[in-house]
């Protein structure tokens, strides 16, 4: 592990401080991938000289790469099971697109990890951003390509279909109050129309809906299983989530998902702070371990 | 436990969430202390129906009664220990007193949980709202009166004079990164001199500064030992805190004090959230055993 190799890769330290032996550190860089524009990402590095793993953390609308790190409680977690913690934020920032700050659910802060077609979102390529830029930079600093990844709403959507789309990155996926079938609630119908014009024949959508991913595949992913928690009290909950969807889904490709409906907890990030220490330990089995075959199925 | 019973008591609630099945609540209420503003206070509340106590955290500047909150993972720990958690705001608000929103570090924000005596600042009785006002309102609903006192920076500051102009209310005091000495260091001059006029001879200061409380006290206080943790990477450690004239005046007068200076740790909350869990064993252990004479001694 060479974090500090970051600056010789273009990556200027914006700040550092220190919180259960383990070093929160705050990056910007400018983004190949986002149009050259300036990208932060936020780490958190355990004390050690090697790691497990890097458990990649996305998101959800209106966030940056700092919401995670302040609000759940992830340091602690990050030493006692000894890996990196790396937050992308949730958009470009200053890609001056038609109306990206008009909507706190659109644009700024709610880039969808897609990589956007539509003229006037040329900058808006999150997907490929995470996938094809911060995840390999991580993985020489970091000195291991072995990643999980996690998010929260827009972010546990995101973590989905990265996952699905690039299972040869990824050890393990979970996932916090996820949109899970964006291309049906008004979230992601809203963003996916903008970002990816009409939801037309040659599924533009689709490859960016884990529901439909999952339909499409026709058979269980390569992940022996998927993590989801869900607050019963979630006001999104019907609206915009839709778990129900991706539990029939799942049920339907013999997919293994451990879908977890939580009385009681609602959307925010003190959810995700309670069930966070689950998740890093399913990562931290997959990374460790290399097959949950075994991890047990509940409905 | 009859938390609800907040409402019979005139405090309004203003959110509800919940975290590590305990409940993180927000209310409001006319303050009889602050001259009828109305104050903000949030509570973490255990499940179950009995604590075995209440821990009072009051925090620095700028800051509200969300700080900690947000920041200090403090919602696993009150489950652990069973103990209720109460975050009074970190001064009246609204109070139209002079120069209150011009400076970071003064009025609003800053009330530096003193009961002002100048002229302007009447609503500004911190020190009163917390002591006879919530407390009271706390035990009686919380069911208890067994009540511990923490905080940060300022708060820090303010919970140690609390203790020990209060001592009877008390079981236990800690405090990170304490405002030690505030009448010898800017940020407690220039808030002393405009709450409570010239540092005089009828020791106005000397009131609210714990190293000259102690070394007025002149012999150790009813707390068996007082548990202090200060970032030795704090950027305010020597201009502003002076945690050595606490270590100074406690070898003076015998006080057993536990202070505890912390190689690469700053000011942040992430310090903060780093040994809160120490800090809630060592109340826990005062108020479940009510006396923590044996608690070792550190200089």
């Amino acid at each position: 592990m060479n974090i500090d190799a970051l600056s010789s890769e273009g990556a200027t330290q914006l700040s550092s401080n220190l919180a259960f032996d383990s070093r929160i550190l705050r990056y910007e860089h400018e983004s190949k991938t986002l149009g050259q524009l300036k990208a932060k990402f936020s780490l958190i590095v355990p004390p050690g000289d090697t790691v497990v793993g890097t458990l990649v953390w996305l998101s959800g609308l209106t966030c940056t790469d700092e919401n995670f790190i302040i609000k759940a409680g992830a340091a602690r977690l990050a030493k006692t099971y000894n890996m990196v913690i790396a937050c992308p934020d949730t958009s470009p920032r200053g890609a001056n697109a038609p109306d990206e700050d008009k909507d706190w659910d659109f644009g700024t802060g709610a880039g969808f990890y897609v990589d956007a077609t539509e003229k006037g979102y040329e900058n808006y390529q999150m997907s490929s951003y995470v996938t094809q830029e911060l995840i390999p930079l991580l993985a020489r600093v970091v000195g291991t390509d072995k990643m999980a990844i996690s998010g929260h709403s827009m972010g546990g959507m995101g973590a989905l279909q990265l996952a699905l789309n690039s299972p040869q990155l990824f050890y393990s996926v979970s996932a916090f109050a996820p949109i899970c079938h964006p291309s049906v609630v008004p979230w992601g119908q809203k963003c996916f129309s903008k970002y990816l014009g009409d939801n037309n024949d040659d599924h533009q959508w689709s490859r960016y809906d884990p529901v439909e991913l999952l339909g499409r595949l026709n058979k269980p992913s390569k992940f022996a299983s998927i993590l989801v928690h869900q607050g019963k009290n979630d006001q999104f909950l019907t609206s915009q989530l839709r778990i129900e969807d991706l539990i029939d889904v799942c049920q339907r490709i013999g997919q293994p998902l451990s879908a977890k409906i939580e009385d009681g907890y609602d959307h925010s990030y003190f959810f995700v702070q309670t069930f966070l220490e689950e998740h890093v330990t399913f990562h931290h089995k997959a990374l460790t371990e290399g097959d949950v075959r075994n991890v047990s199925l509940q409905w």
